[in-house]
């Protein structure tokens, strides 16, 4: 029973094949910089060499098609025929208040999906492209989509309520949403298993840092509170999203630069974040780099993200009135030990303490808080396909 | 040596009469409801009865024309001559990048003023507005203006820079500002002597909140951030300001609301925060009232404006690493027993606790806090005026 995962961005598609019998993963892989002139293909098959592959790929349908050609190649494949793949999870950004929950993929939810993508208008459109190219690759094979949005629909009316004409709420639905809730459940589940303890008995902030990046309060399994909201775009800093802001800013600058609604749209969504402050790079690594050669923009943009962060993990502390846990994941939170420590550094004041050396490590599962800090805090790799992989099979396969 | 200060809302009028040379308050009072037909003018002279008139007053000029009538009034005054007044101080909310301090009041101070009311759409106009009645009333006599803003400018960049494009910032001056400075300042150093301790010692988050409100974290009497921002609009649900949004529901409603800048600006700062959530008033006392008779959309109001509170609350918290002292003051921390125990309940992580007794005062001076709160939670009336009258003697009569 063979379940392929995908998870298109932007200008990435991530993939995974299950086989989902034993959860086992058969091949995983990266498609990176869709695009550009430089994107990068890595495929790494179970028990066989990586495959790396630098070329022009243009287009995500492209992307999936060469994977398609890789999974099943004489030496870099796993599979005989690409209609072993029995299911496709797909990870969907925005289920909006149509979607509480993983459906099972028809017209009518794409036409949802599609819809929803004013709300998401950098991840709806390039996820509704990966499910039509993977249905034209393996037509008839079931497709399931898993919505970030679901695992936040437990945040009640206070936290979720803009302070907006009530009628707009009504009318539009806009109220806060949240993201990211496949990997914040993920990551919350595994350190309650890393403490010994029941997932109900404890409070847990989640930071998924990424490109896209969110915080999470969860007390006792359940999402009390997250950093994004209607869209992706509210909460911290990110590589091009903008994040919080003095909501008069935005009518101020369409008035000054003479931009219209789509035009503030991409200014705020695509040239904004650490990008816009920096000048130097959507990449936190290239920010990293060149803030440590000495460059000040790039410096005030992790001041300014790492500011962000320790508001939000204060502003849930709240919420839950002090927490037991503190996870990192997703690229930044699972790969920079700078962002890690410059966030939990005098944080004493919440128990928060780090073990220096143990928090050097890069992309592993580790508990990184200080023998004495009350609060543990852990790096946990997410693991968002294995989840989608699951609803994939119950929804796809087993009904 | 006489001084008026006067603080000028969208639709109020506050006044202090001061004999600076002693900091006595002469006469003080209050225009509320400007531009309705049950304006109401509260005036009370020292040592004499209360004056209390309800009457139509169409605009603050006319406001301002009935005050002084009455402060040479045969009954009511303490003024034999208006000419007795020196100096007039005027709170005026934003000071941009332009004012760093307070400004004695000439042609350019005004242009200046009137230049940044498209940062502060509900209050330099009214505050200009004020300006120029007191300038016609009293020709001749020097006019200060005092910056909310002013207190805020110690905020470091990671503080107050936006992650929008670095250019924005540069060309436009986008940034962080802050409001409410004065008050602010002035409560934090009051907190301060009721503690026994030098402001430099100590870490306080003060909470104003008004019709407008904010919440600003004082390290060492040092602003370090504040919860408004480049305009009054950001931070915390207010009477009829939005405060935090996801920014992309601003061109979301343009579009689906057929909003130009102008609609959407009127939308978010007037029609908005607790008033568009209730739908019942912009005015607390009114929503509490609703919601004490079982109104759900006042309750939620409530709900949401807590809500925020605690989120600031903690952020700051985290922002300086566990605070000393918590402060409410203005109008609804001063004289909501319901909205300050809703904010401090289940904040014991932060060492947090009420006197449940105590805290049952309005509009007092008062320690709140339980015999066991680490954190010492103060209600302070604030006294914006008395701050203004000082600056107003300093640059309009020492000089």
């Amino acid at each position: 029973m063979k379940v392929l995962v995908i998870n298109c961005g932007s200008s990435s598609l991530k993939y995974q094949l299950f086989d989902i019998a034993d959860e086992n993963v058969l091949a995983k892989g990266l498609v990176e910089r869709i695009g550009s002139d430089a994107s990068q293909l890595t495929h790494q098959p179970k028990g066989k060499g990586k495959y790396v592959r630098e070329t022009a790929i243009g287009e995500h349908q492209a992307a999936i098609k060469m994977v398609m050609d890789l999974l099943t190649d004489a030496q870099y494949g796993v599979l005989t025929d690409i209609r072993e793949i029995e299911a496709v999870g797909h990870r969907v950004a925005h289920g909006g208040n149509v979607f509480s929950r993983s459906a099972l993929i028809d017209d009518e939810v794409k036409q949802g999906i599609r819809k929803l993508a004013e709300l998401a208008p950098l991840h709806n459109p390039p996820n509704l492209l990966g499910i039509e190219a993977a249905e034209k690759i393996l037509p008839g094979v079931p497709q399931v989509a898993v919505f970030d949005t679901a695992f936040h629909q437990t945040i009640e009316p206070e936290a979720y309520m803009y302070s907006l004409p009530y009628e707009l709420y009504e009318k539009y639905a806009i109220r806060k949403y949240g993201f990211h809730g496949t990997s914040h459940k993920f990551v919350a589940q595994r350190a309650a298993e890393l403490m010994g303890k029941e997932l109900s008995q404890i409070k847990v902030i989640t930071c998924h840092l990424g490109n896209g990046a969110s915080v999470t309060a969860i007390d006792g399994g359940v999402s009390k509170d997250t950093s994004m909201g209607f869209t992706p775009l509210e909460g911290l800093t990110m590589g091009t999203r903008c994040g919080d802001l003095d909501p008069a800013i935005v009518p101020f600058l369409m008035e000054k630069e003479g931009l219209d609604t789509t035009g503030i749209s991409t200014l705020l969504n695509k040239k904004s974040g650490v990008l816009g402050l920096s000048g130097v790079s959507s990449d936190f690594r290239d920010i990293e780099q060149a803030a440590s050669r000495g460059n000040e923009r790039a410096q005030l943009a992790i001041d300014v993200f790492v500011h962000d962060v320790k508001k939000y993990i204060g502003a849930y502390a709240a919420i839950l009135n002090g927490i037991d846990a503190l996870v990192f994941t997703a690229g930044l939170g699972e790969n920079s030990p700078e962002v890690r420590d410059a966030v939990c550094i005098d944080m004493d004041y919440l128990g928060i303490g780090l073990d220096k050396e143990k928090n050097g490590i890069r992309g592993k599962e580790m508990e990184v808080s200080a023998a004495d800090s009350t609060v543990r805090v852990f790096v946990i790799p997410t693991n968002e396909e294995l989840m989608i992989a699951r609803d994939t099979k119950r929804l796809g396969l087993d009904t």
